[in-house]
């Protein structure tokens, strides 16, 4: 689903005139108050420190799922500040571009960002990690990873280098192979395909002949209307739903290989996260794990009703052929290694994180996948 | 793992005892407070309302991926209040009994327990629903269905009746089928096994033809090895590689079918939640969910790594036959249609419950199984 603002292009057209906006003073209900990273300005009237966070993220109100997971972390904030730490949530492009949220909390224009490891591997190759590599981890074992195998603390100075304290903002739990035109029976049918993928599954696809395009979300639809691409992934059934791609692509192909457990990320300010007082750090950190747990349980209700509602409509479900996914696995570590030869530090996280995944999968591959394997069958 | 605390035996005999003890006066590091649901009592030095809270747990500390959950939660709340609203934790049997916390809560003798509701069905069947139900939803469809699809209303309501509030304190994914003697090659070797398996899945091997011990934690250990039993179950590798199981049973069997994935629970009292400011309503709110996450990032950390130690000391890992598998789960269909059949709110949520694991498992079980069969193999 990488850089998938319905409205990134615009976004980055008129950037430089939001950036500015960013900086105005605001106002708040309870008096205009002078904004400055960690607040250290007014008390309330219960002589509790006022402090006012600026949000910035790289999802558009459109996509719920994941943007109102920003609208959760700020509504329990403030209930348990009674209301004294606010957190102002902006959509993408109304501070900052969609692209441009780690950059706007690295300078300070912003005190948080919602966004992905991933959209910023120019910065750093590492950042993938962060979000999720092709073929990588689940849901649950990205999240294990992260909390408590230690990549968390690998990203973290992976993010200190740019004054950014990282955050998981949720998983969206694998996402689908996207919709294509015609059907994919061997790996054969990839070459030449026009197909709308960026990021790292873009970089795989191209190993295997896929023409990449690389669109935003709303360019998507006209141009597979008009047969300019064959195939186009997004997210996963409730929000492609609403961008109708199976009103012309019928072929729903899963799994979603390039992103099996996609997580999220806050970036806070390092500088505006230390001004704070220990108890706002504490009310930020529950904040964002509440928050962040609300992602994948919304998906997971949500995904199978629209993946009803699709299948009512004609649309046909199909798995990825084994020899594809073998090619594209082989393609997706290649991409992987042929980045750890060049980069020492990727190196050493990739053998970390690639520990953790032999080591989790010798157990859930096992006990869990055995239940599921016959209990979903 | 139902009614496992090791010593939950001789918990009960002293519960009378330490259930006295819980109501004495208790004094913190700010001086002596009075303990009152709710705590409307005395003020810190920033103004703030001093809440004392004891929480009751049905687990002892040494199963510290779940006993651990309660002392994050503490930990959490304390630092988000400033030490203003404080929990503190007592494991099995230093309040109340084990199987007696839901009782402590209701009688107002702890203000939130940490417990199970399928240790009660006993006060109401549908209580199950809240843990797991044998061959019933995996972690993320449990947890899918109890904070989005409106399992937790539903629960609420039959809670409500015991003046308790309940949440989750999280998940610790599919549980393990236990340690074995001997193989189990086929339905026909359950045939008067002595097993120990407490609750439904119990109840289930009884239809099978098992002849069911329920032994408290630490009589499990000496039962199998003077031939008492001759199989136990526990929770997973983790937890049950400290009670040294492998020693005596070297097969391993998978998956634990009947807790495919438990909601362990918070049950707050309903008349001290009440009695919080709003604030710390919210503190406590954020704080259960940040521990409740931490719960199945702990176990999918912790179960490779014991399983792989487990493995090198000469334990046969081994899946249940699919015979087995489906007398099994036939049982158990069977078994919650019996309850349903006389008990018309059991069979409302049974109803609710079963729907959403239909239209979830269409889901679950194409694209993130696809990729775990796949990625796994």
């Amino acid at each position: 689903m990488s850089e998938h603002t319905p409205d990134s292009r615009r976004a980055f057209l008129t950037g430089g005139l939001v950036g500015a906006a960013g900086g105005i003073v605001t106002a708040s209900a309870a008096g205009v108050l002078r904004r400055r990273a960690g607040g250290s300005g007014l008390l309330d009237g219960k002589g509790r420190r006022r402090v006012l966070w600026r949000l910035a993220s790289s999802f558009p109100r459109t996509l719920d799922g994941i943007y109102g997971v920003a609208e959760v972390l700020s509504e329990r904030v403030s209930a348990m500040s009674d209301g004294a730490f606010e957190i102002r949530c902006h959509q993408a492009g109304e501070l900052v571009p969609a692209a441009q949220v780690m950059d706007a909390v690295q300078q300070g224009s912003a005190e948080i960002g919602q966004s992905a490891g991933y959209y910023y591997t120019g910065k750093n190759p590492s950042l993938a990690f962060d979000t999720c590599i092709p073929f990588g981890l689940t849901a649950r074992q990205q999240t294990a990873w992260l909390e408590q195998a230690g990549g968390r603390e690998l990203l973290r100075r992976v993010y200190a280098d740019f004054g950014i304290r990282n955050y998981s903002c949720g998983n969206t739990g694998a996402q689908m192979g996207g919709w294509f035109r015609e059907q994919v029976q061997s790996a054969a049918d990839l070459k030449g395909l026009r197909m709308r993928i960026p990021g790292l599954g873009g970089k795989v696809m191209d190993r295997l002949g896929v023409s990449v395009q690389n669109l935003a979300a709303g360019d998507i639809y006209p141009a597979l209307e008009r047969g300019a691409i064959d195939a186009t992934e997004w997210v996963g059934p409730y929000d492609d739903e609403k961008l109708g791609f199976y009103e012309i692509a019928k072929n729903y192909y899963y799994p979603g290989w390039w992103e099996p457990g996609p997580s999220l990320s806050f970036m806070v300010s390092q500088a505006a996260f230390d001004a704070l007082p220990a108890d706002y750090r504490a009310i930020l950190e529950a904040g964002i794990a509440q928050a962040a747990a609300t992602m994948m349980q919304r998906y997971d209700r949500e995904n199978p009703r629209a993946l009803r509602r699709l299948l009512d409509r004609g649309v046909k479900l199909r798995r990825f052929d084994d020899d594809v996914l073998r090619r594209a696995r082989e393609a997706s570590r290649a991409l992987v290694d042929d980045e750890a030869a060049v980069d020492p530090a990727y190196r050493a996280i990739r053998d970390h994180w690639r520990d953790f995944a032999a080591e989790s999968t010798a157990w859930l591959g096992k006990n869990e996948l055995a239940y599921a394997s016959f209990a979903w069958a």
